[in-house]
């Protein structure tokens, strides 16, 4: 958490769309100033400005928002297929990047924002909200608990919601120019990078896509799944959907305990966040019956877990800035394990359903 | 439920096996009453009854029980490679049949008894006990509402326990000439009903196993996946297991609700069982957050599900003898079903992992 004395990272924003919840976050965030934003024309950043009541900045074009020297930071939440291209100019111009998820529409290119990144001895951390909230350090405790969890053994993880026809027509989830990757890219990341979370970003060997993936007129994913297999049979399954009821679940079962959570990827409620854990449980004698019940845990926070995301990335460019420390390299790496992963559920439907190795496939 | 005058079925036994849970259902089920037990010899009967302080006629040979004119039903525990024979036999003396699961081990070994069945004009039932539980019919009911629930759209369901050492060692589900299907038939059989249910036993398209399956030295499966795609793009997926922490889980999802429960199989407690419904849940303004959070729903019952099944099962009986009703056919139905797609999985695993078409792989 910032301190009184700590300076105050300058935030530029790289595109209009869906940016209300990150400009509030970044404009709340005791670490984070809103400094501008940059639309595609001036007209577009006027009125995301003044739609949304934020004060900043505005810019016509992503190009002389780079241009801005005070400028230290970028959250980018461009369509998908501008990432590369956007991200990587920005981390050229030594601004620190926060990309939206995904972060790109295969791993090449996000290997070119990555490099860009290293290159300039900038941050890269992709904006996964739910890495930064203590309930999953809490939870990831419990999976890392040899005596209540033991070894992780399978696990299914959800993100689904039923889009409005708006959103099926218009949104750039559906468009294959804009974010080719539709709903894997989208609900699928936060589900694929809840397996990698809790295989303590162990890769896969083989992704598998599941037969009944639903694809709109234009050819982009509204709704599939995938099974991942790990190393010591360890597998998981994942089901991601823009056609479904809004779910976001994980079961993760080890070879002593459970955990379950039902809304994993943005809690509940603002201020606390529930999982539920189980250990040793088994079959009660006589006609039926088995035991203990899930206990349910409850984690409070003071700050929302998007605006911990802002802080946290804050705190790191800060290190950087002022007390010359490396960029963390946790971020761009779990990121790129979760592309990789994402690419290769692609490439199993492109090949019919087959298992696809990760690392040769 | 029985009524003061209503004929009390007889019972005989088939088999020594794991049957205290069943036997006892039996004895304290008002309209059956446990006559007779048969094991391979009449030192394992002998054993059997007063290990678990059973009072019957004890025969020595499965044989002599299905010569025993007062015996009108059997219950049949014995490994499931001999079920064809015996339950088809049974039948074929007009016993009335309810048996262990997996009924047989393929399809057609079940069309076997189920053939012998019709034949005698005897009632079939697999011991399917959750079948019988009035929380099932409850969360039937939501499913089926077109406004909460909407269109089913994915499913998961698991049941996984962590076998001891000696189970796995010693119990018939490990051994490939007595339970040959292993943690597929035992546990996995829960998982496909669970599925079929769902689906108002509809059968799935094509059926893919999923890679990472345990098998023990002998070639028996100790764990394994698959994915179940039906018509309309629903998607179902199981994980059944004996090397993992117990669980009983399913999440079904439709088009505006979803279900959650974590005991469908076997309910935490004897007399009352909970179930949880979400319906049109949707993303809160602001920083974070959604609602609503899913609510829970309560169910009891006098008579726990072992015993509701015994009394089911008599009922029918009852009016086949009496009322010269015709058996229940849904009963026999559902069990091929699930069989039916139990052989898959199989087929499926034996190909690589590859989708089988259900009817005409």
């Amino acid at each position: 958490m910032a301190e009184r004395s700590d300076p105050i990272i300058k935030f530029g924003i790289l595109g209009c769309n869906s940016v209300a919840r990150l400009c509030r976050a970044i404009s709340s965030a005791p670490s984070a100033t809103l400094h501008a934003i940059a639309g595609h024309s001036l007209d577009e950043a006027t009125s995301c400005a003044l739609g949304n009541g934020f004060t900043a900045k505005l810019y016509g074009s992503y190009e002389e928002l780079l241009g801005d020297r005070e400028v230290e930071a970028v959250y980018v939440p461009l369509p998908t297929s501008l990432h590369a291209r956007w991200a990587a100019e920005a981390a050229r111009r030594g601004k620190h990047v926060l990309v939206e998820k995904p972060p790109a529409l295969d791993a090449e290119a996000l290997g070119e924002i990555i490099a860009a990144c290293e290159g300039s001895g900038v941050q890269y951390m992709d904006a996964t909200m739910w890495m930064h909230h203590p309930r999953t350090a809490a939870m990831k405790g419990f999976l890392s608990d040899e005596e209540a969890f033991g070894q992780l053994k399978e696990m299914h993880a959800t993100f689904t919601f039923n889009a409005s026809p708006n959103f099926l027509e218009n949104d750039v989830r559906v468009k294959p120019d804009l974010d080719a990757l539709g709903a894997l890219g989208d609900a699928g990341w936060y589900c694929i990078r809840s397996i990698l979370w809790a295989t303590d970003y162990k890769l896969p060997k083989t992704v598998t896509a599941l037969p009944g993936i639903v694809f709109n007129e234009a050819g982009v994913i509204m709704s599939c799944g995938a099974s991942l297999h790990f190393e010591d049979d360890l597998v998981s399954t994942f089901r991601c959907s823009f056609l479904s009821h809004l779910t976001m679940d994980i079961i993760a079962n080890g070879s002593k305990g459970s955990l379950h959570v039902y809304d994993y990827a943005l809690p509940f409620q603002e201020t606390q966040a529930s999982y539920y854990t189980n250990s040793r449980a088994w079959f009660l004698g006589g006609l039926a019956g088995w035991g203990p019940a899930p206990v349910e845990h409850t984690v409070t926070t003071d700050l929302p877990q998007v605006v911990l995301m802002v802080e946290e990335f804050c705190r790191l460019v800060r290190g950087i800035k002022r007390d010359g420390l490396k960029p963390e390299a946790k971020w761009p790496a779990i990121s790129m394990k979760t592309q990789l992963v994402l690419d290769k559920v692609k490439l199993s439907i492109e090949r019919g359903y087959v298992p696809v190795e990760v690392l040769d496939g």
